[in-house]
């Protein structure tokens, strides 16, 4: 903590009156605002606060601004784009949310939810179902992620295929300014025409100019019937083909559709030993598919998949009979990026493409990365549904990470070049719902529009003119 | 066409070269882009231009941006807030779209259509069954207005319950800023988190801050089964009851829910003598619910509405069984606003309130509309399921529209205030899908927040620092 220009000293110095006690944290005490999830980089800053209040967020949003000090705002810390921990400013302030937790109101009439940026995912879930509703934002990372960093992140989850994404589940927000003063925009409303949506401005663009304190959250009503269905299909194609013959048959019921490989079931199964592939009979890749509606239909899911095993569309299936067994083949898919991550992933893409070059997609990065190396092993997974595959990347059989990172000087880059050249290629993205925090920043200003980046950087000079707001996040500094 | 400035001839003179023969019309030839579909205000301008490519839609705004030209875009003419015509400015030039009509490609996998502004909606419609799926978006309008206007505005209308507003029906847009630079961000991605979301800052602005040319669309799967059903009702509370009821019981698959009025009923029926009520025992209110699902879903539509009847809740109702039949229950929806202006409604009001607040919402606005003066009539109506209720409100019974506006100076201004008061106190928007444009734009400045207004000013002072997109709508010149 040495090392104080006056504007931190200012910062330090203050900070008690805004916060309170226990509002604050020392930077020795504070490792975990500065672990990035998958290990690859550590944070730096001067100080975390934890305000309690919009009203103390506010103050110290003022204090920044008077002193010009970068402030990088923190959720739950599960963001893997190094979008909420700077590696290269020590002078900034973590400002975390984690105190801001009340869900503020529920209403099942109006079907919303105001919930405070440091509310966990789970925890809505949760609150939600209590009232007989739910909301349909979910991932992996549900247990820890907050719904602030959610909306910070448009993040996306399993069930964007019919609910859309986090800023389609969110009605308005209440978030603090550059400037320091509030904008208050909760309202419920389903329809509400007045003015430039400042909503979905401030949702996706990672704390850079504005900081979420609270959000009106869309509950929705709860289907009568809940399936879930692993199907064993042969290739990325079929799964395009049943999605087609599910849709047609099964319209806007369907609402999420996993892909999944043998591979990456192999892996779950070898680091989570209780969670076993139910087919008895592999092939090389999986649907998990969900359908929700009314009463009945069960039936009509199970008549579409007997049509599909009729067609040799997908070769075998099992249709979840009971809660637990719904649970169990979420299981495989939840604990992916877990198993991915114990395996030893060297890169984990995010991509999205057109839904109907999903299957160019997956082969074209196949041969892209043989280029790179022979023996690399990928398992490549995701949200079919929406077109958004994730890849991850393991060094050959039996080799072990760090002495393949370490004979291979510069191969991580290569394969995320390799990746996103491909994604480009196929007229995809490079961040279908991580963001860009400060990994991919050099990647948006290579890839992006320049009249695009122009825009966002009018729109960041005009809303925070100073440049506190996340420094050094999704925006990059001119020159 | 007299009294050009040096500007606007620069303007005419040159526009010949920009949009080729057939690319523009001199004023005395343009009346319908003068017309306010209400007949309220008659709009001016220097000339109308009809670009047939996006180059020179470029060509023309960078020509105003030289020339410091106002420049309105113009889609269908159906906006009611004289959001496409200036009443005061005679120097502004029209930008028509209605040349940019090509569909340019339909992807049924992706489920995507990318359509130019000037496509009308209905067009929309029939391209995307031709590809056996549908575009969600739908309002009584549906034969005039464009896809760029309903873009431009954040159209809403009959189906937003279930699949949202304009905005969240389309994954990307092309768009000429003010600098005359073509934004070109039309890819089919479901996710695509890279910077901020430009689509949703242009999508509602009104064409202040650009000109939508074109726009990817979400298609929809259609549903194997939709029901339409028509219950009479006792009062706007007995229809959030009923709604209670069919979340419950059909979940996610409702996908309209609308109110009318007896006397509304009887208002069309007046003017449109074969559209007639098809329930026998008459009560003070109706609800037109749809319902989309797989097959079976009739089934359990008519269990809920059984079940809404044995408990009181619905005292008559009728559930179409063929196309024709659903046709013409709609039919009594979608004629209610032609039914309205031939009536001679004073004030057209269009406000979304939470849902839970609709009830008191009508009993306090007429309770208010009485103390205006005691003999007004009211038909409300609108998409109870966003909360979205349209009040028209007439002059006494067999008084004519001219006669009692000419006897009451100021009653037009009294009705409108009395319903944005009450919409205010109940926690509404003034303006819940027809936009700001200029009619409600001292509305927005005295009921927006500061904050709001302000952030509003610095984004259109950043991206359009001449104020020549669509001067004097949505956002108020300073002083």
């Amino acid at each position: 903590m040495a090392d104080f220009s006056p504007a931190g000293r200012a910062v330090l110095n203050r900070r008690k009156a805004s916060v309170g006690d226990g509002g604050g944290r020392a930077v020795p005490h504070a490792g975990r605002y500065f672990e990035d999830p998958r290990g690859r980089f550590t944070g730096q800053g001067r100080l975390v606060l934890l305000p309690g209040t919009v009203e103390q967020v506010a103050q110290l949003v003022r204090l920044c601004s008077e002193t010009g000090t970068g402030l990088i705002p923190f959720g739950g810390g599960t963001g893997v784009v190094a979008g909420q921990l700077s590696p290269e400013n020590a002078h900034a302030v973590i400002l975390s949310v984690e105190r801001l937790n009340r869900v503020r109101d529920v209403n099942a009439q109006d079907g919303v939810m105001v919930a405070e940026a440091g509310c966990i995912l789970e925890t809505i879930h949760a609150t939600a179902a209590e009232h007989g509703l739910m909301f349909p934002l979910s991932m992996a990372s549900k247990g820890s992620c907050t719904i602030g960093g959610n909306l910070a992140t448009n993040a996306g989850g399993i069930q964007v295929l019919r609910h859309g994404n986090a800023r389609d589940l969110c009605l308005g927000v209440e978030a603090v300014l550059p400037s320091g003063e509030v904008l208050s925009e909760l309202n419920p409303l389903r329809k509400n025409n007045t003015g430039y949506d400042l909503r979905h401005l401030l949702i996706g663009s990672e704390g850079t100019l504005g900081i979420i304190t609270a959000a009106t959250l869309v509950l929705k009503p709860i289907d009568p019937e809940t399936v879930t269905a692993l199907c064993a299909i042969a290739s990325p194609a079929a799964a395009l083909r049943v999605f087609e013959v599910l849709r047609k048959d099964l319209g806007n019921s369907l609402s999420g559709l996993e892909l999944m490989s043998d591979f990456g079931l192999r892996l779950v199964n070898r680091h989570f030993p209780d969670l076993k592939n139910p087919l008895s009979d592999p092939q090389d890749w999986y649907l998990l598919a969900e359908v929700s509606g009314p009463e009945g239909i069960r039936e009509r899911v199970e008549e579409t998949l007997a049509a599909c095993i009729e067609a040799d569309l997908v070769g075998d299936a099992v249709v979840a009979s009971s809660e637990g067994q719904r649970a169990r083949l979420w299981d495989l898919r939840e604990n992916t990026p877990e198993a991915n991550r114990l395996t030893g992933a060297i890169c984990n893409s995010d991509t999205s493409v057109p839904i109907s070059r999903i299957d160019e997609f997956i082969s074209r990065t196949y041969r892209a990365l043989g280029d790179v190396h022979p023996g690399l092993r990928t398992n490549s997974y995701g949200h079919i549904g929406d077109g958004n595959i994730h890849h991850n990347v393991f060094p050959p059989q039996d080799v072990a990470k760090a002495d393949f990172i370490a004979a291979h000087p510069g191969i991580i880059d290569a394969v995320r070049h390799a990746i996103d050249e491909v994604t480009v290629a196929c007229g995809g993205s490079i961040s279908a719902e991580h963001g860009i925090g400060r990994l991919k920043i050099g990647d948006l200003e290579h890839y992006g529009s320049a009249v695009k980046l122009q825009v966002i950087r009018q729109i960041k000079a005009a809303l925070d003119p100073k440049g506190i707001m996340n420094p050094g996040a999704l925006v990059a500094r001119p020159g």
